[in-house]
């Protein structure tokens, strides 16, 4: 039996859109879902206690700040990931590339893999298939991602060919490197903005012997409508049976519109980066925009909890708006907690309404009914 | 029925250090106690569930810092302080004296008051006994302080002798401007580090009708010693039947010591300040100086809790001190909070353990336990 399977359960009569069941060696999932990410070993602000009352199933960790701090084999010694962050859940882990390209420097990529510099102290480091699964296979993540390069945007045509090749030649070596069979690991799309490569990315990468298959190198600074196209290319070509996975998308406009494309699964920084500058993310039929910034003086004296119908931690126990505009404005930790609190609950209370649609039949009367109100 | 009261419930025979209860409009407390410091209607990092969790039963509130931002009107709005911050155990407030001399800028001491600076925006403010007390009134705490001025260290006897005069006629007018049934007053004992003026001062502030008395303007720079000392000729003259709260007193050798002097309940930033630094507080048995610095290199690979014998949430759930030092290292958030719960438990657990060494008449037998490992 495979470490990760996924299985569908039910598709949107009218679009396509699916709702499934992920299974993991940490449990079984419902998809669609969203992923809060834990760069280095904690979800930011959170106790892992916190992150799972709020209804999450898997979290993201990221390789290349582990890798980098406090390294795969002290967490290995600690027991693997889940243990050292003590996260009883599923955790996927990416595979480093995409942080090796935006964060670090002096980056060389060769056919073996990208010798680079650490952000944190510039010291010489080197990551390839092979030690990007070995390092997950070391952290003992449910779900692996092979290595890859997230080409950035724009990037010309022959650029992205060329590094869309390299990709899928680097993802066959990420397979074959696997050594840990209680982690399925996740093939990844790239193809940049060309329709003719991604439909090729996603062809080469379905078919291989991938737990998974994920659409990355999407949501770097493109216009919507074209991100959604190239999804549309992508996914039309991945197989059914499969999870599909829409890397670094967070907002819930980009949930419904990867879920109307057939895509199950996200990850995201936005909610607890937005909690950080005191912005909670509430349906567009309480504000327009989908959120309200608590510095705003309207908030000065307004007792009502972040959203009426909410059941986060914050909104059940009577903190109010004006009880959390005080604390962004006084910078108080307790202020961000609250924030990250609601915002992770709202998108997995944003999912399983998503999920509830697709079971009913009525996607499509979901998405309208948000795009009704919502104006970006 | 006064709205706060003390009951003595025991004196260790051979140091006369005292077991009690505080009765509050907002819950019984057992003495010795000590109270969490929530500046800004927040203890710092922390949520109330997890300060009630950890055992504490009062907390203390700023008034300095809630007068100017968001301002007593808003909190008052809001139902009062208990109902703003979520807290339903007991809070005492500051008068606000101790940050107007300590935080402000230009301030102008004259009979009637203070003017002073805010040291947020520059503004001209006024706090006098009846501002402070109407301030503590609308608050809603459980106890008030009086307003008083605490003297800088050092200070000529002079200015000891005339400040602490006046500090005597504001407490008086402190008593006179009390306007909250539901809350009790507690008057402050100074005199610098002048054993006449202690001795006077804890004459009068106990000889007037304020619910408890407190030590003010120790622990400001003066030598352990001169802080007994001046500790001893205070309490010696103040009435066994209501509360002694020694103010911003919270390492554990000062709680001893005041506990030893006759002194019920305390408050400091310490715990919650020191884990903002990545520092441990722990018994000195566990390391001499009763403090563990998380990012020493020691812990990289030390999968213990912080103390083997603790119960508070970190160590309870298997986060280890290499995990916290990696939380430390990265500046991640919860490291701060890990800290701050077990350093505050700490003091919970000490002052339990305080009291039942008093119970038992034993408290002489504690403290020698306590100094024979603790290297300062």
């Amino acid at each position: 039996m495979a470490a990760v399977t996924y299985e569908l359960i039910h598709k949107d009569a009218a679009t396509g859109a699916r709702a499934g069941i992920l299974r993991t060696p940490h449990g079984n999932f419902l998809t669609p879902l969203f992923m809060p990410v834990g760069t280095q070993a904690t979800v930011k602000t959170l106790s892992p206690h916190e992150v799972q009352n709020l209804g999450a199933g898997m979290i993201l960790g990221n390789t290349y700040h582990l890798f980098l701090r406090p390294g795969a084999e002290l967490i290995q010694k600690a027991g693997g990931l889940h243990k050292f962050m003590n996260w009883t859940r599923g955790i996927l882990t990416d595979s480093g590339g995409f942080q090796v390209f935006s964060l670090s420097d002096m980056r060389k990529i060769t056919e073996d893999g990208v010798t680079f510099r650490s952000h944190i102290d510039g010291s010489q480091k080197f990551l390839s298939p092979e030690v990007s699964i070995a390092t997950q296979a070391a952290l003992g993540s449910d779900i692996a991602m092979a290595f890859d390069e997230c080409i950035p945007y724009p990037a010309d045509y022959d650029y992205a060919k060329a590094s869309t090749e390299r990709t899928h030649r680097w993802a066959l070596r990420s397979l074959q490197a696997a050594s840990n069979p209680r982690q399925g690991i996740f093939g990844i799309v790239q193809g940049g903005m060309y329709e003719d490569l991604r439909a090729e990315s996603a062809k080469v990468i379905g078919a291989m012997d991938f737990a998974g298959c994920a659409v990355g190198g999407l949501s770097v600074g493109e216009p919507p409508e074209l991100m959604y196209r190239m999804l549309e290319v992508s996914t039309k070509f991945l197989p059914e049976n499969k999870a599909r996975y829409l890397m670094g998308v967070g907002t819930p406009d980009h949930l419904i519109e990867g879920v109307l494309r057939g895509i199950d699964m996200f990850d995201c920084v936005f909610p607890t980066r937005v909690a950080r500058n005191g912005m909670a993310m509430v349906s567009p039929h309480t504000a327009p925009s989908g959120r309200l910034v608590m510095k705003n003086s309207a908030f000065t004296e307004d007792f009502a909890p972040l959203e009426a119908d909410c059941d986060c931690y914050a909104c059940r126990n009577h903190f109010t708006r004006a009880y959390i505009r005080h604390l962004v404005r006084t910078d108080e930790i307790f202020g961000l907690r609250l924030l990250a609190l609601h915002n992770l609950r709202y998108l997995q209370r944003f999912t399983a309404a998503m999920r509830k649609a697709i079971l009913a039949d009525k996607f499509s009367e979901f998405r309208e009914d948000f795009f009704s109100a919502y104006k970006r």
